[in-house]
């Protein structure tokens, strides 16, 4: 019983174009132009240790492996037909420049080998450009925070005015969340050592854990950026105008001759789901597949390609939109208010020998009476407040001062000036670790 | 070569406890012990007419049933070890009561028919759960827009003023978003119906389309609540203080007294990524199965279940946060700009003649002039706009008057009084319709 | 305080050129070419009758749109810099040929209205070509299922050999699979109706469940075809043999020469989770994005046009394996194994008045004897079996036939021959209804 | 303009019932109780340094927490109407136990710096106790792949029979992906020290990275071990027959008596998707959340747990699986065929000097030769293969050993007895060094 043309199969002849199309990787894969010969100049000479091409086959390979590099370099090497992926591309132009010899090179290795070792050799390269990327952006925003250390916002959670923080502080919260971009490329050159791969031959081809980790990578690190991007958006908007964004990095509308736009930053919030969609795809393909080479891992190199893309204009743009953005800080300043002294209200209390839990209640009702009154917190009398609570005494009134606020934060990580400094600083020497 | 015992497993005896536990299901399937009994009672009186039990033994089976659903009602029914799963103790039970017929109750039906039949059912009287959920919500929404459709508010594209727009045109944007509710909820009756499942047996008890449709549709459903209540928290900022959430759905700070959270907002927003993930996972659980039933299946059970339970509460709190939500009308009113007029300044030259690209410049001219003498768009004089274009004449202050603006739009889907009015109408009647 | 090129930003001039890359579209919505056009002739002509544009400038824009789309269909059309998206290049051509009048096509109208119209026709036209790539497969997969209906072999739960069924109910189980195609079909049209779309001005230009649900449904649709291709893998390893892939359909090994991959169905096993991570990712960039338009929605159309041309080749692919694919009736037969109709040997009991729950004991016992004494199932005596149990006749022997006990199963969506005919029959009246 | 039970509120009252629970966490977080006891004895400590609270009042606060730890030990906490969540509940109790000074201890932390420091408490707990189950689950492996050296059987890629491989080198190829786990462990440990978590407050408890990681690391951990589980189901087919299941790992069908499921693989395999589920829905509900803490971050606490639970489970059943499943020698060794010892037939060729390339082609040819006779690769005569190259000499017999082949490959990685041995005792140094 043969199935061949029975039912009407779309095409005819030995092969289905469109099979063919879906099969090949040529069209992404050529990026990888450079790893792959540099691959194979590495191979080949362990080839010749191992006496499988002579010396003088060796020296051949080497200078028609280089003659291919220098027309990809100049944009002149063609790409034929029947050349499905790079490997087989660069394969078949040495053979058409040395003959015999190119025959040789491919003994003992597979396809899937060339394939992993090049990804491997590619992505290092590529996260190496990250890393100077990352490394930009937490600098800008280092120096940025060093420049206006002395500039102070409202704090907030569930955002709701919380307590005054110094703008620093906030700069310095997404700077540090970047701190992780150093331990995850230690854990990807690590993987990337070639004494990793070589524990077993099955491993080696057969998984992906290095391009799922750097996906993953890629993900939080973007997670991380959308959070900023979110608040730089708040920040921007007319009722905040804490900040305002460059012109470089700001787009108008079509329809509305007033606007101006945040285009940047929603470019940004939204490269999260991409990057992580990418990530989730991948990881899907991977579930339940056997172990060794399955063709399904061809989806690897897209994803990588895309998330590298991504995640380096993201870094880019975010580098630029962080330098050039001006902040308001008259406004930041007026937005806060006496109600977000309320904590320090309590802390006053505490001082005083008055439990937390208890000062906190006794806060929240001066903070009652005085909305009650729809007047500011700071407007209630020492005699409204010993009405409240017989501890408040006249020297109430030094609560009322943000900078006084602020700068009782002095524990390590806190946001006193002192404290956001020692940030910078720390931050610096980091930096400064990574560039020797 | 025998693996038993060799390698120091953990466990003595025959059956791993750890296996046991991993393997059985009754924790949470239990819930469906209704519609197992109802499957079951359907199944007897078709086994009576296929003569394979008698009347007699059909209806021993039919009261033991009954005893057994009373028993779960009342809360007395107990679970033995043993009982892997709802079916399993519901049979167990059964020939506790019945003895012999029960024995009878499972011919020529599988564990996996009971389990998909006993999901179908649980989900059809879920889905309509939800759909009443998802009613109340609308039309809580629907007769809020009725009730405030005076009360201009500024539109916000790119989380930038727009143009003026009713407060009760963004009510309805989120209402209408919820359509699809119920072109959903014919999908998915139309897959519950018993035609559709019995084409293929082996389709029938191998896929699980019917969860997989309802987790998708929980998540865009959720997806869409999460952009309402971000829209609601960016509201309720003290920036914004368009809103005010009631106190049923706010809570406090244990630190800074001041606070009140818009935790509701918060949760809702969070559950998206929640029922999105359960979709995610049981997708990726499903890819490259063989066909037919495999265990794998198994993790379609929590997933429902938590996705009902969680869309059942988020639709719960929205339609409460939603029905006693304070709205500042004249705060909304105040923040209305005359730059969100610089589309109807390019109308009014539209009318005169000047084709809209160029009227489109000629009002960012406009913007520009008011801009750098830092005065309101609206306080630009005849003369100063005759200087940008002559076309402008005394009439150009008719343009200055936000509900005229909002007037303009009468078309379908508009933010005039009467297009919107016909919104709620349009809702009405398609709630009223599905009442019946 | 301003922030301008303090912290050493990158770039110098106006704009960032990576921002300006990061902004643009126009490398991937080009595509979507003639549904612009399309949409500004129908606009142009809405603007005619509101008296916007007179017959004569109307005429105009029709004649210079022709023009660019005959300029796009041979590839001629000249994208410049400065075009960031095909709207503002067909806009900029459309000024080059006609001039002045072309200022007025979008009076009235915004950008976001264009995209989102625009999208909603490419993939209208989109969803027509997958319908019928859908049907070519299932109508080839009908054919087959009508030609094969004799060949037998194990059907499989666990992956483990389960009863004996007819190969054209497994090849059905994939073709019913394949209902919900049209379903969603119906679903998609509604949606891109344009009734709907009119009912909130907001809600048409902010949402993209039109998008998502098309993301949805081909994740749905490649995860059904990712389980038919585990089968046909399982199918041709070496061990099983029922199934030959055609060697259109098969690659060859760069390191073992006896080899013969079947890399078509591992690239379609691979595609579900590539198509699976776009709606992921894009479902996560939906998540919390405030209502309106935002430039995040930007992600849309490169996941839109992925999925669609992933699922366009998968379809195509898949139609094309199915159709060559040979299958070895005699391996598959002989597959059948005795203890596959144990089942049987308990309905024999079950027959006799047996309950089933102890008829399936007393078979389990007589498999438990075969497999004690090394002997298959059908080698045991009646005097051994009725050792087992005394309701053992001698007509037990007509049990062990494989095509009676598959004829056994002529429910609806059995597989007896009459009722895989009859699911046969209902495909093809299906197939023909939508064919007119 | 007032919203309150306007429009038809469910409910009455302060407090929506449904708000309240929908708020709560207490269900799923009292599971932390004993990392929230020893974080509020380390605090109350720092507490008494700073002389905020008295020695007196510490050691009250001290003996109150040792009691609440008691009580939970011993099951008799009574979780009150009220405890929403393990602090509280805490916190409430302590106040009944000491009064007055229970008031103190929250003096300067917030609910959100307690949840973030219990969550980092009891997942280093976690993990230590994965990292348990993960090396007892590669220890069994090791010692497997050390007893079970000799045995040979097919290696596959593409789902198809490669090169003949050593048992114990597919082993290992499981074993060695579980590497990762110490790196991550690491890394954890890392993430987990006090020392980071300083560096910036708001960043702190507004970020969720330790969580994300581990969940992250959860998904890629089961998606090897589905790979692992998916091998053992082909391998425990009957198709194959490679493996026995152990019946501790086993189960029957409700229907078919002969049958035994491999339900602990499919369990194993399906547990991939669940958990990156809870990873891609956390990622989803981080995405463009505002800086610090938003109640968002409540979803973290059900996906770390269930993630635990869920691995926990996972491993301890794969270990259960691996130490007892029965290999069958004979039958692996019967599924080597001539034909995947076609590429020692090229080496051959390589050895007396012909280019891989050409070998390639030459082993191919002599594959098809073998094909069209309908004899296997090995009968071919000296004579035949000298036809299709002559450099096939009479020494060609010495590759039909299967033996001989496996042995070749002596390059660390490789499947050579020495070089198996070599991985086996790299993986016992390491996990010796591991257990120190």
């Amino acid at each position: 019983c043969s199935g061949s043309k029975l039912w009407g199969g779309r095409f005819v002849g030995d092969t289905d174009p469109v099979m063919e199309k879906f099969n090949a990787s040529i069209a992404y894969d050529q990026r990888m132009w450079d790893a792959d010969i540099r691959g194979s100049k590495a191979y080949v000479k362990a080839l010749e240790k191992a006496k499988l091409v002579t010396a003088d086959e060796m020296n051949q390979i080497l200078q028609g492996l280089d003659q291919i590099s220098d027309e990809w370099s100049k944009g002149v090497f063609v790409v034929k037909p029947g050349d499905e992926d790079i490997h087989t591309a660069n394969e078949r132009r040495l053979k058409e420049l040395i003959d015999a010899p190119a025959g040789k090179l491919h003994t003992g290795r597979s396809r899937n080998d060339q394939v992993v070792t090049d990804m491997r050799l590619w992505l290092r390269d590529a996260i190496s450009t990250l890393t100077d990327n990352s490394l930009q952006l937490i600098s800008t925003m280092v120096e940025r925070a060093a420049v206006e250390i002395d500039v102070l916002c409202p704090g907030y959670t569930h955002m709701q005015r919380a307590q005054p923080i110094r703008w620093s502080h906030w700069i310095l919260s997404g700077a540090i969340a970047g701190t992780p971009f150093d331990i995850d490329r230690e854990l990807l050159r690590k993987e990337l050592g070639f004494d990793d791969i070589s524990l077993n031959s099955m491993d080696a081809t057969g998984q992906r854990d290095f391009v799922v980790e750097f996906l993953f990578w890629a993900s939080l690190c973007l997670t991380h950026l959308s959070k900023m991007a979110e608040d730089l958006m708040l920040y921007s908007t007319k009722e905040f105008s804490f900040v305002t964004l460059s012109d470089a990095y700001s787009t108008g509308s079509s329809l509305m001759p007033q606007k101006k736009n945040a285009d940047s930053l929603e470019l940004i919030r939204s490269k999260a789901g991409r990057v992580f969609g990418r990530c989730a795809g991948f990881m899907m393909t991977l579930k339940g597949l056997p172990s060794s080479y399955n063709k399904d891992l061809q989806e690897d190199k897209e994803a990588m390609f895309d998330c590298y893309d991504t995640v380096h204009a993201v870094l880019q743009v975010t580098t630029g939109v962080m330098s050039t953005l001006k902040i308001n800080q008259s406004v930041m300043e007026a937005a806060l208010s006496p109600d977000m002294l309320a904590t320090d209200l309590a802390y006053y209390l505490v001082r005083k020998g008055v439990p937390f839990r208890e000062a906190h209640g006794i806060s929240g009702k001066a903070v009652f009476t005085a909305e009650s009154r729809n007047i500011a917190l700071n407007q209630l009398t020492v005699e409204d407040l010993s009405a409240v609570s017989p501890q408040f005494e006249s020297d109430v009134s030094s609560v009322w001062d943000y900078r006084s606020s602020v700068e009782q934060y002095t524990a390590p990580g806190g946001t006193a000036k002192s404290s956001v400094a020692a940030q910078v600083e720390h931050m610096r020497t980091w930096l400064k670790k990574l560039e020797q």
